[in-house]
């Protein structure tokens, strides 16, 4: 008797995953008005109607106000932000840099590649804070294997996300099944751990948008996001909105590349968005812009 | 008692290793006229001069026309290139055009990310064309274990030889150490197939470069490469200079980035390098110049 196979690996055949990829577009190209996907209430508003942000908490939204912090919301859009540094020239001082601005203004993680796993983890240990780190970043052209091992040592290092990037080659070639075994690979290398999957929009066509969501899901990943700010190209409301209706409620999806305002962040979050990744963090939640790849 | 340690793991101390940038520095600062590195004798010469090429054949250089082809010198610089695909939107079927371009041109190798390694080397099974794979690319801020690991899947999927990129975070850092074991344990992994080091020299200051050459031939590295392609810079010939100056006659020099016609690849040549990256790498042969970014 040979063992069982993964939970999720080779359960979808190639006609499986042909037929949820129609059914999928099927049910996009039928659904009318995808750009009014309700906004996120608990961030709808401008915040600086303190009266609006009172009625908001007696609805029950519980998130509003409990960091006791000023009526703009700012820590509660804190709460949204993977705060970014995937320079391939970051230094350790300014790792440390990310980390104390994470900390101190509440973000929910910081995002950092492979390299920096360890210190990083050791930086935010006590906080609320979470260590998420990239795969295969950020051309996602790497092998399997390779992907997974840096997955295994990244936990291993104490990350708590894992941010993947899809093989686009295979997805651009209609290569499903290996896009699919890789994706599978990397969740189970995580060990429970969630795996968002970075499908770098800007160079894919809006079917291979929609493939690499449905494949996503199938395959045990529990975000999709959409840019590496690597790419040439950054998240759009469209692209947001898209990837929340292919994937639906229960799967999160991150917006990156290109958020570099309250204003974005918050267009984003109406879009469907439940993550925004950015190096302007800082600027984002204390109100001003900033510009930079990411 | 203890195992004894890897050949070249752990015996050079940061004492050691600040002694050994110490002397390549002032060495190089004492160097009259770096960028009058004598020019590879193969290749110097327009090559529309048949008198002068006869010359060089009657002198000895055994490489000049052994394959039969144009006395332009096209299929010697060929052997010069590696012919270079690493867009992460390239499918399988840009990969088999490569592939045969290679065979065709007589190129000496194809370079790709690690997910094609294992296709490359059957579709170059037979002919002299290598296959060298990129690790930890393009931004070389993989923890040292999963660049490790690529290593040793694509050594036996069939690659020849690895391109790995330096630790750049680290080198920009000051943290020689941290640079050294990386550059190591990718020696160690691809288990005496050759490792260049890219340094991504358009990021790093003239002694950063130095020290990153330095660094690579201590750790056992066979070849400096100087770009990415995906760095915002390519080659110099003045880098090209510089890095031969630093690692002496025995190591490979690789100029990869921008290098786009043959008075391109040829001004490489004649400032050290032993090996040109590109995607222009049919332009190149058959004397035209073509854009990209590598």
């Amino acid at each position: 008797m040979s063992p069982a196979p993964p939970s999720h690996v080779s359960t979808l055949s190639p006609d499986a995953l042909e037929a949820l990829v129609e059914r999928v577009v099927s049910r996009i190209q039928h659904q009318a008005q995808l750009e009014a996907v309700p906004p996120d209430p608990v961030l709808r508003g401008t915040w600086q109607d303190t009266t609006a942000l009172r009625r908001l908490v007696d609805a029950g939204a519980t998130r509003v106000g409990t960091d006791g912090d000023a009526p703009d919301g700012s820590r509660q859009l804190a709460r949204y932000i993977d705060h970014t540094l995937l320079k391939p020239t970051a230094t350790r001082a300014d790792i440390v840099k990310v980390c104390e601005e994470a900390r101190r203004y509440g973000f929910a993680s910081v995002c950092i590649n492979s390299t920096w796993v360890g210190l990083v983890a050791r930086l935010l240990d006590g906080s609320r804070v979470m260590t998420v780190c990239v795969v295969g970043f950020p051309l996602g052209a790497m092998v399997t294997v390779a992907k997974a091992a840096e997955t295994r040592q990244a936990i291993a290092d104490g990350a708590q996300e894992i941010d993947m990037v899809i093989n686009i080659g295979a997805l651009k070639g209609g290569d499903h099944d290996r896009v699919f075994d890789d994706i599978s690979a990397v969740v189970d290398a995580a060990a429970g751990r969630p795996v968002k999957v970075i499908l770098e929009t800007s160079m894919l066509s809006r079917d291979e948008k929609i493939v690499g969501c449905a494949v996503s899901k199938a395959a045990g990943a529990q975000f999709v996001k959409t840019s590496t700010g690597f790419g040439g190209g950054g998240a759009t409301v469209q692209d947001v909105a898209l990837m929340r209706a292919v994937v639906g409620p229960q799967m999160g999806v991150k917006a990156s590349g290109g958020v570099h305002s309250s204003a974005d962040a918050r267009a984003m979050i109406a879009a469907g968005a439940t993550r925004i990744g950015a190096s302007a963090s800082v600027a984002i939640v204390t109100g001003g812009s900033a510009k930079g790849a990411y």
